[in-house]
């Protein structure tokens, strides 16, 4: 029972297939290989922005932080939902690639920023001068770190606030493929088309060894990010390794069709632990991640029967009364099976 | 006829062996699986270093920018070859990690910095106070970016130097198995031993995918390269399969195999190109890289021929008499075949 | 009636005095001359610090944000108040200085942190290793941005949470004096012996032309200050000019002396304002500060009369109901007379 | 004997008495005040440039770094004299305010960049993509660390390279006046008519107690330079103290005046040196500026006499033969009287 993170899974094979099919003879190094070239066509398709940049790095915190530096100077201010990844899980990373830009929060319930707490943000950032931060961009993540989801409208209206002065958006989609399967709109749709300017579109967590794409759907700011990519390290001499797994990633519908079938394994979760008396939500289930609050109890039945998972967002004190409610987060991957939920919904009955 | 760099050959099939066996169910992730333990633990052995503190990244800038960044201040001076790849080849990734040090450059022949040109960089670098850059560490590279060699004893004389001045040193090891195999000496001898504080342990040339190790010889600095790893986006979340290739590359030999058959390639190639008139080299050919000096001709010869490898360090007028004398770079890697090179041969006679 | 700011009063004469006393002949540049070396004493010895370290600069933003890069790294987190200056009105040179660290927000009435709320932020900060910002340093400000004070007792409490956490306390001190005067303790109780380790102590806005002096009582950091002091341009050839401010200001009493002015100003000004029908404070007047609620027809009328000084934190909507309330900062100075505060307050009546 | 540098005298008492007229009652802060308004105005027509954008700090590494940092990105070469203030002597601060842009160095006798070794330098650096730093800006220092000058022709052939490249000149003008007087040139012809972008233009040497304006004579630079300015914490609230004097210093030509005679006295003690058997210049004498090789015995009775200077570039070894000749470099200032000089020479013969 696997529910720690969607990282904890391995790579689903056909991407492995893919990886030792690019495994073949000599090609040129730094991405000017064929599989490179292909997979950035794929992605401008599937995207239908066919002007767009398309680069791979190995890490969503890369992916991120590397777009935060193409659409920041240092003395502005990056405008991100108080709990979103790069504010809380990335050791500083935008402050470093940004040389020092200022994460402002915004407030928003199970993990989205609204559109009202974001003007109120961004119209009190520095409009005095230059005593002040600047306001500089929009960082929003889609699925959130909550579970959640905004859906192509709420992206728009986010993104309606950023234009509104001026500012550029950024979607952090490491789970972006979550949210399409969940919405069932198109890529375009989630994207550009809704206001984004650069989406870090995630592969690790959904079945890929190690790589997300930066798509920049305004190419003017393409050459500054591929000299920051190589600045930083992550300009990979054996690129097509990269690609590859997108390639196998976006090919055929699997990412979708894994994304769905994590979604629907945290949905069957959510409900099997609906029906446990006393326990509740934290977050509505919209993705792959279940927000949880189950007694004390419950917790100790499961963790005895190796159950893996996280208790969220801090562990309990070690000792408690059994009916104690404590919360938890579960979540769900390409690899996580019904039988794996299955068991542990039994245990917590 | 693949001569333009040992990082256009793929994966060797025992590596890529090792991360097919690595994808096998759901482990811990960020480094606290098995895998992840057992690379480290190979490493420590190899190195008679079981204090080391052992890290993996995907690129070769990464390793030498983070390990500068522990090993200096920003107001500091990283003293390396005028060739060395962190200040020719990496887009200032040092001067990015490090908030701003500054790489002073030393001289010496046939990309070796001589220990008596390091000791005279150092003394006159910021001797009289606060208006001057203070000496920071020293970096060189082995096998060098003119693919020649430090010799343990060569390597003790720089690090003597260093330590004169309290100095740390870092050697970037991008083709350290290289080094390694043409020396026949242990890896201890050619590192610690000799004095490397920190130690840039290449895979990716030379059969990986994309993994390198940094060994930490003083694991006092490991829990600050943890930090700047993960800020810096290197810490990958599948990291298992960054530890897979070490595995597969270090176990059996297999990376000291490949890297001698690399040398040897290098070797027939040299000793080759040697027989034709005229034909000279630009550096003794030490471990896989040649650096030689043809006729016009003969390059015209070898392009027509398919043959792929860079001029050096520029590429020469498009037109001029066919007997100029025109430098090239000639890279054999752990794929290289005698079959290639003695075609190559065959054209340049 | 000039209550903008007590940076647009000018020099005190016996500053002006000292300056133009100090310009004599040639001395040693750089701070090696006889005025910077009584101006450290003099400090030292109203610090009972005979080992502190004592630097000048010219403005609080770069006493303030050397201070914190001196106490903290890249990837760890100052812990300020929301409405510290070094969060809000230095355009990120926090973030500058220290190449990226992270401020993080506490709260607290009336400018003040309240120990409660900063030992919660600290516990909820960075605990569980890699991924999140390290705990770094505190910083507190005194008096406050809000006009208001810490006790000796209160600096000890905040001081003593830091300490709890092994972090190291920084003091923003542009008024100190302020404080100080008002409190009746010594500059030591002040400071260092209730746990502050540095010391921003103001000058400018108390009579000087531009000096701060830095005070680090662990001279461990000095070496490391005067880097970065030279490194961000903060190290005056002619230093005797900083340093003959401050010993003219802190000489026989004078800082002391127009801080209680300048307090004793706004207290005035605060009991006038309270007799106006309506009127209140935003914040109890315990320094030279006074924030204060008036009927916009009372704006109006001290506009029109000339009153100089700020709307808080806002400006107000042009146009609205003559006994609509508004928000207003009042500050005075070693400069402000009894006068002045007369006028203005016969015109509020 | 005060020739250690031209800052260890002080302030001329005209730029003294602007500072004490300057200190009247209350004026906006930040620069907002009738002072700094006529100082930028006299500024824009000493350089025939009304468009100029100006700001005042207080030292000349905060003028240089900010200029620096304004014309470059941090992945990006300064090219720069080997010998510049800026490589040499400010502890890296174009590094940090640049955000880690490398100084690539040029050669050039008597520490004046050739227009020929420029523009090799920059056509070998970074061509070739983005493994390179790349391309950014070009600085010159007039008069230079050797003391000698670039006259207008020579500026503009510099700028004729970088243009040719399009990348923007800066001057370091810490000693543009000395350079002006000696050329008999307008401030125009040796800046903008000349190519020059951005200007240092020094005021802290030649008589004032510490200011330099930075003259910006494309304003669409100027926001970016004034949050930078402020984020660097050299931002002053008294501005208007920067600018007095500023405003003393050109006024009715004192700053000229003053170049000149500083540079008159440089000629005299230069000449004189000449007359000693065996004594010669490092560099020529072309502005205030003395490099001279003496015996060992000279030295001996100018120290013992109470000569202050330094010996250049280092310290000789403390013993060695009277006749042994050594190098030093002798300074003059706008406050070297003729009879310390001609003390000096009857010292020496």
């Amino acid at each position: 029972m696997h529910f720690a993170s969607d990282n904890t899974s391995g790579v689903a094979p056909q991407i492995m297939a893919a990886l030792n099919a690019a495994n073949a003879g000599h090609v040129p190094s730094y991405g000017a290989d064929a599989v490179s070239e292909a997979a950035v066509a794929r992605i401008r398709t599937l995207f239908e922005a066919p002007e767009a940049a398309v680069y791979f790095v190995a890490t969503g915190t890369a992916a991120n932080a590397l777009s935060c530096a193409i659409l920041t100077r240092p003395w502005q201010a990056v405008f991100c939902h108080r709990e979103a990844h790069i504010e809380v899980d990335e050791c500083g990373a935008p402050e470093f690639f940004t040389d020092g830009a200022k994460l402002v929060l915004v407030e928003g319930e199970h993990g989205r920023m609204s559109a009202g707490a974001l003007m109120q943000t961004i119209a009190t950032t520095g409009p005095g001068g230059v005593h002040h931060i600047q306001r500089g961009m929009v960082s929003l993540t889609n699925a959130t770190e909550a579970g959640t989801l905004y859906a192509p409208d709420s992206v728009g209206e986010i993104a309606a606030v950023a234009q509104a002065y001026g500012l550029p958006v950024h979607m952090d989609g490491s789970r972006f493929a979550n949210a399409l399967a969940a919405l069932g709109c198109t890529p375009a749709e989630l994207s550009w088309k809704a206001g984004v300017d650069v989406l870090s579109l995630g592969g690790t967590k959904n079945g890929c060894m190690g790589v997300e794409a930066v798509v920049i759907f305004d190419p003017e700011r393409a050459w500054e990010f591929e000299l920051r990519r190589k600045r930083a390290g992550h300009l990979f001499s054996k690129s097509r390794f990269l690609a590859a797994q997108m390639l196998g990633y976006l090919g055929g519908g699997l990412w979708l069709e894994m994304a769905g079938h994590a979604n629907a394994m945290a949905a069957r979760l959510s409900e099997g632990i609906l029906g446990v008396p006393g326990a509740s939500l934290l977050h509505p289930t919209e993705a792959n991640e279940v927000f949880a609050v189950l007694p004390r109890l419950v917790h100790a039945r499961l963790r005895k029967a190796g159950a893996e998972y996280y208790f969220w967002p801090d562990d309990p004190a070690p000792e408690g009364p059994a009916d104690e409610m404590i919360a938890a987060r579960f979540v769900c991957s390409w690899a996580t099976t019904g039988a794996e939920v299955d068991t542990f919904l039994s245990l917590i009955r």
